[in-house]
């Protein structure tokens, strides 16, 4: 198990330790140090560097004496930060990178794939080292009010600010990536063919949309399959952006977008569809989104719902909750369960496509990352520091398998107008 | 909503009525009457003519008029019987029918599947009508104790009776039907590539199975994909015979039997997977199964379980579970997660095969059919008759949707060594 050596404490470098406490005003003292080590330990030892205020440094060192080459240097940027870490570490460490309070030197993805890493054994449940994953457990908690405010705080920040980072045609989901060189643009028209193909759509159905989002996925439906569509959304900035779409390309009859809250679908549907939805419903309404999906199925009817979600129940993350994503929960299949299972909804096929995801994400913040002048200039250099860290997140979640993403086709239990097998998703080329 | 007359209730066939009482030995009071009319009520009505020992006749009509074509006619053939269908209906009704106490008349399955249809509406709890279903929801609830004498009454009935109606392989689990012709034996083999392409076997790779059958699968995967094999079974009789099938092929080195339970499983593999068991396991182990293929694979290791399974927990039939198949249950989704979520295993894919185990049984009926001579003389009529209503209600399970078959696929929780998408099963021809 590596340990963490503090430089600091050796004679030879406290000159220099001097020369900076007059500059940063207030050295690092004993218990500063005892703190800083104790959150190092109790985070599994990662292979990084700490560095207070005043220049001293916490390096990585395995007790047999072969040090890890550390992957990122950790600046912590005054005694009240470190303070905040240890009161309130959730909260406390977004907010104190993206104030700059904290700045993470070396490549941030790859910092917090180790700090999952390294916290990813099992450790007690009320631990600070669990405290600190719990941070790093993407966004997304239940609130069981206020959907329309939860919403609009992220999704109607803007449709510029999506424009910037986003493929051309605006979604927001996972993407699918049918071979390793596939672009974003690729991938997310495959996502919606993948999704189409598994709905098995076919001209002149209907279908019903839950959660549409700026209406790529209902455009596609309705355009390349011939299926008519009723597509709801609560963010107003994503619907009025849907109908403009839907209207150049002469879609108005045929695709409609209805403000409105998913629990309102009224009407038999041949197909009931929701992609990235499911996130913010919250668990305690499953069980009513699966009466929606099972009162709009006609009794042939395919569903299907797309969704964040983890290997096992797990508490989210209080700052993207309270800053980047409010009211939001990823679940687990057996919370998923809840959905199908009061309505006797039978599970045709579930995929796992969390690789997708984190090569979704990395394509994302690689935009963002090309952008990030026009960001600042948009917001604030504050609000480029919070969506790069949630956005790194992302990517470190999916990549270490903190998040996964499922997707759940399902169809009412007394239906045989299922597929006897899955060939029909891989078509031939 | 159809409701039933009792013809026996007319003047013109009460002399008939007479003359059969005289030989049957007491004829149908106004009590046995209104009981089976509120069986039938209770049953929801199905279309089905139910004859009673004196040949009194209750007949379907609709309340219009409009009486739907009969599908059966269930003689009843003496008062015991109409009575234990009434104090213990579960267990009363499977061995009436064994017994020659209860006679369908028409085809058997159909029977059954509408039954499972016409009690498929929501029904209180704890009605008569949900007690039959229950008695139709196939065998196999949990035991805690005594795993070894379960599986003993099962399976080693003699490994003769289950040749006259199984594949040449000897595969006692849902098959997978890749095309509308296949024959079992070739649908049984597709099911193993199935399995194999799914957990991406490769040469030289370990594989432990938990509950083996008669070995098929072992063989197939050590043959076929050049695969070490350790495969754990209960079951003696089985066990012999893998083992002699091993050896004839040459595969002793290759391919291991070892006759223990799943729980005794050590060692790391690449590879663990059971198809088939999980039915015997019971919820309460599955924490454990848990446990045993968490420990089993190697950091990059895939595992697969295929189970029947519900589309929503339900309580068992106590005939199939004394008579037929003592200690099973079929879990639903929710209980399965059960395995992979205290470990943290990810699940990549679940693929719902039921129309094919509809196929498989139906195709296991016909052959037990056209043996039952050779059945008849190995064990007795009532031996045939119980298998053949287990049979007849294991294809009306699947077929009405009343059981499911899940094939999962996980891997460890950390694991990148996961395929991206699904192509791979299902290869080019």
């Amino acid at each position: 198990m590596p340990k963490h050596q503090s430089a600091g404490a050796s004679g030879s470098t406290l000159l220099g330790i001097e020369e900076r406490r007059a500059r940063t005003g207030g050295g690092s003292t004993a218990v500063d140090r005892w703190l800083t080590r104790k959150i190092l330990t109790e985070s599994g030892d990662p292979p990084l560097v700490i560095e207070l205020w005043d220049g001293t440094r916490f390096e990585p060192a395995h007790a047999s004496g072969a040090a890890p080459e550390p992957v990122a240097r950790v600046e912590i940027r005054d005694r009240r930060t470190l303070y905040g870490l240890l009161v309130n570490t959730d909260v406390a460490f977004g907010d104190a990178v993206s104030a700059d309070r904290i700045r993470i030197h070396g490549d941030l993805v790859t910092f917090l794939e180790t700090i999952y890493r390294s916290t990813d054994d099992a450790v007690p449940r009320d631990s600070w080292k669990r405290r600190f994953k719990a941070w790093l457990n993407r966004p997304r908690r239940n609130t069981r009010a206020g959907s329309q405010s939860n919403i609009h705080h992220h999704y109607d920040l803007g449709n510029d600010f999506y424009r910037l980072w986003l493929d051309e045609e605006m979604v927001y989901t996972c993407a699918y990536y049918p071979h390793e060189n596939a672009t974003l643009e690729e991938a997310q028209r495959a996502k919606m063919d993948h999704v189409c193909r598994k709905l098995e759509l076919r001209p002149g159905q209907w279908a019903v949309e839950a959660g549409c989002g700026w209406g790529s996925l209902a455009i596609h439906m309705g355009r390349e399959y011939g299926v008519h569509v009723r597509a709801f959304n609560i963010s107003h900035e994503q619907i009025l952006y849907a109908r403009e779409r839907a209207a150049a390309l002469g879609l108005e009859g045929q695709v409609e977008f209805v403000e409105a809250d998913y629990r309102t679908v009224e009407g038999e549907y041949d197909v009931f569809v929701s992609v990235g939805m499911l996130e913010h419903v919250g668990v305690d309404n499953y069980r009513t989104l699966g009466e929606v999906a099972a009162r709009s199925l006609k009794p042939d009817g395919r569903g299907l719902i797309h969704s964040i979600g983890r290997n096992a129940p797990a508490p989210n993350n209080p700052w993207i909750e309270r800053r980047i994503f409010p009211g939001s929960y990823p679940p687990s299949l057996a919370e998923m369960s809840t959905i199908f299972e009061p309505q006797e909804l039978s599970v045709l096929d579930v995929e796992n496509l969390r690789l997708h995801y984190a090569r979704t994400c990395r394509a994302w913040l690689d935009r963002f990352d090309a952008a990030v002048d026009r960001v600042e200039a948009m917001y604030d250099s504050d609000f480029v520091r919070a969506w790069r860290l949630y956005l790194s997140g992302s990517v470190a979640a999916f990549t270490t398998g903190s998040l996964q993403l499922f997707q759940v086709v399902f169809a009412p239990g007394t239906s045989n107008a299922v597929p006897m097998t899955r060939e029909h998703m891989y078509p031939r080329n």
